[in-house]
Formats: C-alpha cells, structure tokens, sequence
C-alpha cells in the first residue's frame, strides 16, 4: 500500500491547464507538496505549469508508482489498463460515473476489477476524493488548491471517509479552525477495490497515526474488519451512515453501499472494543482525545474530578458523567483540607469543586493553582474537568503550568470552554499547540472523556 | 412584577466608587442604560459618578420602585426592612451568605422572609446576578460592563437562570458570538420569595418574549408552574440540574435546591408540552429556533426535505431524522421532474436531493435555485434542511434570496454549516440577521428541526 500513501513518482491522467477544473488542482496540490516526480498525461498538451506533459501513461519516465486518474468513467478504463501495462502498481480513480450511476456504471466497475485480476493492480476509488496527508503533505486530490492557505494543520489523527465532497468540507472545516490537524485523509468512494479493511489495516501500523476515525456507509468484509479492529491498540472511532431505512436507502445511490443491519453493526462494533460516533464533527473531537489520551494507565476507572466557576455546570457535567458511566470522584481528606484554604469558611468544599464563593474571597489566581493542584494530585481522581470562562472575570488565562500540574501526576485533563468570541478563540488554538483538548460544549467534553475510559 | 421589571427608580444598596467591586457595576450597568431615577446608598460617599449618594434608603427621593442590594448578608437584612418602610416594592438581593452558607444563613433568609410577609415586599434572590433585558437595555446585575461592548444583542428569547456565573457565562458567550440575540435573561439564586413560578408566568405575557429558556435545580411549586408551562402559548425549553445523585448533591449545596425526582419531573413536563435540554448551549440553540418558527401550521407533519452538496450527510441527516421522530419527505413526481432538469441522467432524483453531480454538470447557482425553490414548493414538504459549506467550491453565498422562497411557501428552513471559519462566520452572522437558524453540528440542527414538529 506505500506506493498510495509514499509513491515514487505520480502521473496524472486528465491532468489540464484549465484552473477551474479537479484536473488542474490535482496536479496543482501535488506540485504545491510532493517531492516526487509528477507527470501530467494529456494529448492536448506539451507542458502544464512548466512540467512536461506526456500523451500516453505509456511515454511516463520511470519511477512512477501511482496513476491518479480524473477523466470520464467510460475512457478510465483504457487508461487503467495501460497503467497495468505499463507495470503501475496502484490507480486512485477520482472521476464519478462508476457503480453508482446504474448498470452501464456498473459494468465499468466490473471491467476494472477485471483488469485488477489479470493484472494485480490495485484500485483506488472510483468516485472518491483520494488522499490528503498533512504530515507528508501530499495532497493526492483535486481538492481545490486553497486548502494549502486554510492552514493544513498536521497532526496525529487519521480518517477513512466513504463520501467525497464530505472528506473535502470536513477538512477545509476542521483546517480551517485550527483547533485540530490531521494525519491522513482518505477518501474512498465506490471501493470497487480498495477498502475500508485495506486502508484501516495500513493506518494501525502507521507511525504518523495515533487514532482512526471513519465514516462507512457500508462494510465491505465484515470478519476481516473486525479482526483488524480487535488486534489494533491504537483507538478506532467509527460513524456509521445508513442506520435508518431511508439513510440505507440513500447509501445504496450515493455509493453503491448494502448499508447492512444497524444493531447487528453496533453490537459487533462494540464488541471489538470500537468507539461509536454518531455525528462528523463528534467524530473528529472523540479522535482528537483519544488520539491525545491513548495511554491511560489500566487502573484508572474514570473517576473525575470536575473544576467549575460555576454551581449550575458543575451540576450538569456531575449528571453528564453519570449518564455516561463516568464517576464524580470522592475527594481525599487531604484534598478537601487544601481547598478549604481557599474556600470561605460556610462553604464545605466537594466534588464538582465550584470554587466561585472562594475566588470571590481569594481571586481566580490563587484558587485556580490551589484547587488545580490539589484535585491533579488525588490519587481517588483519574481525570480533571476543568470549567474555564475567558473575557470575564478572567480576561486571559495560560494554560500552560495547568497542563503540565497535570502532566506531573498524570492525569489526563479535559477543558470546557465559555468566553468573548475572539478571547476564546485565541485560548482555544494555544491549548490546541500545547495538547490539551479543548470543548466548546459541555455535553461534548464529558462524552470525550467517557470515550477515555470506555 | 413590572416594579423588576420597569421600576420607576432605582436604589443601590452597596453601591460603590470602587471600580473593582461589584456595587460599581451594578451603577454603572444602570448608568449605561435605565433612564429613570438612580439613587446610589453608602453612607461612605457624597457622590459617586456625578449621582448623589445617600446615607439610607430612607433618604431617597420618589420615585423608587425598586432597591438592588449588594452588602454582606447580616447586613442585608437591616437594609430590606428599610426597603419595606419606605415603601419600596421591590428588592433584588445579589449578594451571597444567605441560606446556601449553611445555619446562620438560613435564619438571615427566614428573616427576609418574615418581612415579606409583615410588608408585602417582595425578593427576588438572594445569591443572583439579577436581570440583563437586552431590549430595554436594563442591566440590574453586578455583571462586568464589559457586557455592553460585547455586543449585548436583542432578541426575543427569554432565559431564567438559577445560576449566577452560569447566567453570566452564557450571556457573554452567546453575544459575544452575535449569533443570537436575547430578550430578558433572570437569575434567580436562592429563590427566597421570587422563583421560577412568577418570572415565567411574567414571560409568558411578556409581549418581547417569543420563547423561554430555563436552567433550573428544583422546581418550587410544582403544580402552579405545570399549570403555567401547560396555559403558555409559547415554547418553553427546560434543562434540569441534578438528575443524578451526584448532581443533586451539588444543587443542594449551590442553590440549597431539592432537585426532585428526574424520572417525575421529565415525565410531568413532557405532559405539559415542555421541550427538554439536556445541555446549556444546546438550550439556547432549541430556544432560539422555537422563538423563530413559532407558528408552524398544525397540518405539518415534519415531513423534511434535506438538500446536501454530500451524500454521506445526507445520509447521516435521514439517520437523525428517523431517531428524531421526523420523516424523510417523499418527494412529489413534480418535484423530482424539476430536479431532473438539472440532474445528470444516470442519476434518478430522491430526498435527499444530493445535488453534488448536478453541481458538477450545471454548477452550483442554477442548481441550488432549481432544487430549492422545487423542494420549498412541494406541498409534501413541511420543513427543508439546507447543507451550506462556504469557502470552498461555493466562495460566498447570499442566503436572503433563499430564505424568501422558503418563506414564500410557509417553510421553516434550517442550514446545517461547514467552511472556512471566517467565511463560514460571516455568513453565519448575516444569516441571524436575517432570521435563518444556522447549526455548526448536523445533529443539533435536525435535534432543533425536530422540537418544531413534537
């Protein structure tokens, strides 16, 4: 699978001078980032962007690893089999008009799998999105060139994606915001060949990939991705589309996908240890703590201390926390004694911590290091909720020594975020670069955690 | 109530020079916007702020409806008989020390309460952060100032909150986004006389009041307020603190509130047509789309169209549609005939319209009309849920000409958003303006869709 993910040499077939067109910006994203040899292939030209252009894949130079192919379904094919000729090992098929579009789709579908057995070129696609890997950046994709100015965030967390346009809008989203990066992106399409099962299997030994999110309409080989799914250590978070009649039925015309029985799916999910998503951007935020948080000591039982400025949220995240199979610590002699140093003397202090009455008294400073420390250093508390509000009472806050108190006792912390729209923001990307995750929803934040500890 | 409303004159009891203390704000929150009468008391100053400052309640001048009081506890009291005598109506203790401070506290609170009943004052309080009405620009609350550049927008959604930092925390959030406005915003504290009871039977024929929002611990007199949510022609959103033994635990101690039985209670509001949260700011989005679409026809049935650049939300938004009580609208032969016109022709028409291969054939102008203004038109569609992603193949997208069609034809519409964070703000902000819901997560967009049609 490396000549997807790390080819030594590219051609691109439909590759166009046209920058309006998926086959200028394939060649574009790929001139922009990859540091291999790329060969746009077109009849129609001598040279794109100062690269010579090839009239045939037959007349490419070697190496050349990797076709990436974006013209209509119907002359795709011959070109698949010359790449199979021509000793290509693997073709990512971006253009539609595959399986999806009814039965002379299909029949094209069917002669590349033909080709595939002949030849054993392996098959990307069709009708997919391809590749975009912001560690390496390698962006194999028509994917429009400006997702190289919304900040291609690397990071640590990669995603299977069985929808096109998604994989492209999820990304310029989550880039865009800098709140999170990405490892790599792939988009699957039809998955005549390669499928979910290939990709997965690729990412659990990938080094640049610490967690796995997909998005499925459907699951190709059932026992073989579950096998994978049990013997990978590294956490696996999946959002399956289809569950309800309808979704299944508008599965079956968007891929060509036999959704499949959605209790029969979930229980066999759970059973391999699978974190289950049901929403994109819910997905992504319980990959990005998981892929954070993937080393919890074994004797940890998710008992949580919860920080707030605010009695009504600590409430509120105490029943999210129960809901969702977590404990509300009991607090340690110890710790409750180092609070009552803060805390007015009416006031007996507990777990949620509503340490409010004792900012009041003492200001945010001294009550934030105090409680902090003293809850972080409880051995009957495996992880830290901290409630945080920016643009009040606190006009800014670093992050930073609460990250590392936690780091020192190792306790994995979880922040809530309230605040003014730009003061949030900017704590927001800080805590992003120092590794702490970040929620703007309380809901959000205890589910993560409780993913944690599941 | 109007005397807490629009009283005629304010007294503030603790008010002080001290920029750094709340009895500052609480002025300068009124200077900034009441235009009646305010009389600061503190027998330490002459003057404060160019207002004349006066020893006692009993000094000031008529008329004064209503006294905001904010010195310690034992103190507190004294300064409500004086209210009493002197004819004030009104008092609205922000100060804390009362009953949630444990002995001494209560007796302080059964002191106030002895003098309602020999006087007829009434309390609003204590331990709350008062009132903020955006509309009438009346902040009767120790809130930072700050509130005011924060862009302190109206709307027509109505909050009780029993949570002071929480009330406070919300408000600067939510403006600060300037993605939705709020109309009064009541923190109610220990509610020792004033409870949930008379501020929402007040919003309830409060006529800048569309909908009403609540954060609450206990619920004090249960048959009376059930009778209220049950007479009321407004939608009324409640989040119930101290559902789990834990939370209840801490809601005692917050706001000495015996938080009830959760299964009695949700079952009882949902018998009263009372919509339920689960979270803070999933409350304000159920809010603010009920305030908005609060005349749905009775003869609609949450049959939706879903109009999607990608298939897989497509899906996924069908998959929640089902959980969610709505239905996936069957499409009319007319409908379907009219999104053929712009459809490829190997892909046949259905809902959800995925409109991604006809925006490759015709773009995304003539498309989105096309398949719009025929979503919108269909009499078999109650509700659309239009995807917008913004910053990518679309750079910018005037929403106004869309919102007319969906209103031309009696449609609540409601856009799921992903894209580049400015662009997507942007269009964000102009959309409110206008009175479109947008959602940034795809299930609190249908979870918001769905408690229009309960």
């Amino acid at each position: 699978m490396d000549y997807f993910f790390t080819p030594r040499g590219i051609a691109v077939i439909g590759a166009t001078a046209n920058r309006l067109k998926g086959g200028y910006h394939i060649l574009k994203n790929l001139i922009t980032g990859y540091q291999g040899g790329i060969y746009p292939v077109n009849p129609r030209y001598n040279e794109i962007d100062g690269l010579a252009c090839y009239p045939s894949v037959k007349d490419v130079p070697d190496p050349v690893d990797l076709a990436i192919i974006f013209i209509p379904a119907a002359i795709a094919v011959d070109a698949v089999r010359e790449c199979a000729h021509r000793g290509i090992k693997g073709v990512m098929i971006q253009s539609a008009g595959f399986a999806e579009t009814g039965d002379s789709g299909r029949a094209l579908q069917a002669e590349l799998l033909a080709i595939k057995a002949e030849s054993g070129i392996r098959i990307w696609g069709p009708n997919c999105m391809g590749l975009v890997d912001a560690v390496n950046r390698h962006v194999f994709s028509f994917v429009l060139n400006s997702i190289w100015d919304d900040g291609l965030t690397p990071g640590n967390v990669s995603l299977i994606v069985q929808s096109g346009m998604l994989s492209a809008g999820f990304l310029i989203d989550t880039v865009s915001h800098g709140t999170m990066g990405i490892s790599k992106a792939c988009s699957l399409g039809n998955k005549a060949d390669i499928n979910e099962c290939d990709i997965l299997e690729y990412l659990i030994t990938d080094p640049r990939t610490d967690a796995i999110g997909a998005y499925l309409e459907s699951i190709t080989d059932g026992p073989r991705f579950l096998q994978a799914c049990r013997q990978s250590r590294k956490p696996i978070v999946i959002l399956k589309g289809g569950k309800s009649q309808k979704g299944a039925q508008a599965a079956m015309s968007h891929t060509a996908s036999l959704a499949g029985d959605a209790d029969v799916i979930r229980g066999a999910l759970t059973q391999v240890g699978v974190t289950q998503a049901n929403d994109f951007k819910q997905m992504l935020d319980l990959c990005r703590t998981r892929a954070r948080y993937d080393r919890i000591p074994t004797d940890y039982k998710g008992r949580i201390g919860i920080l707030t400025y605010s009695g009504g949220a600590g409430i509120v995240s105490a029943d999210f926390a129960d809901q969702m199979g977590l404990e509300v610590a009991d607090l340690s002699t110890q710790t409750l004694e180092k609070l009552a140093t803060v805390y007015p003397q009416w006031m007996p202090p507990a777990n949620p911590v509503d340490f409010w009455p004792a900012i009041e008294k003492n200001g945010p400073e001294k009550v934030y290091q105090t409680a902090f420390e003293a809850v972080c250093s409880d051995p009957g508390v495996d992880a830290v909720l901290f409630h945080i509000f920016i643009g009040g009472f606190v006009q800014s806050l670093d992050i930073a020594p609460f990250a590392s108190i936690a780091e020192k006792y190792n306790k994995p912390l979880f922040i809530w975020l309230l605040g003014k729209r730009q003061e949030a923001l900017e704590f927001q990307l800080h805590a992003h670069e120092i590794g702490v995750p970040v929620f703007r929803e309380l809901k959000r934040a205890v589910e993560c955690m409780a993913a944690c500890f599941a």
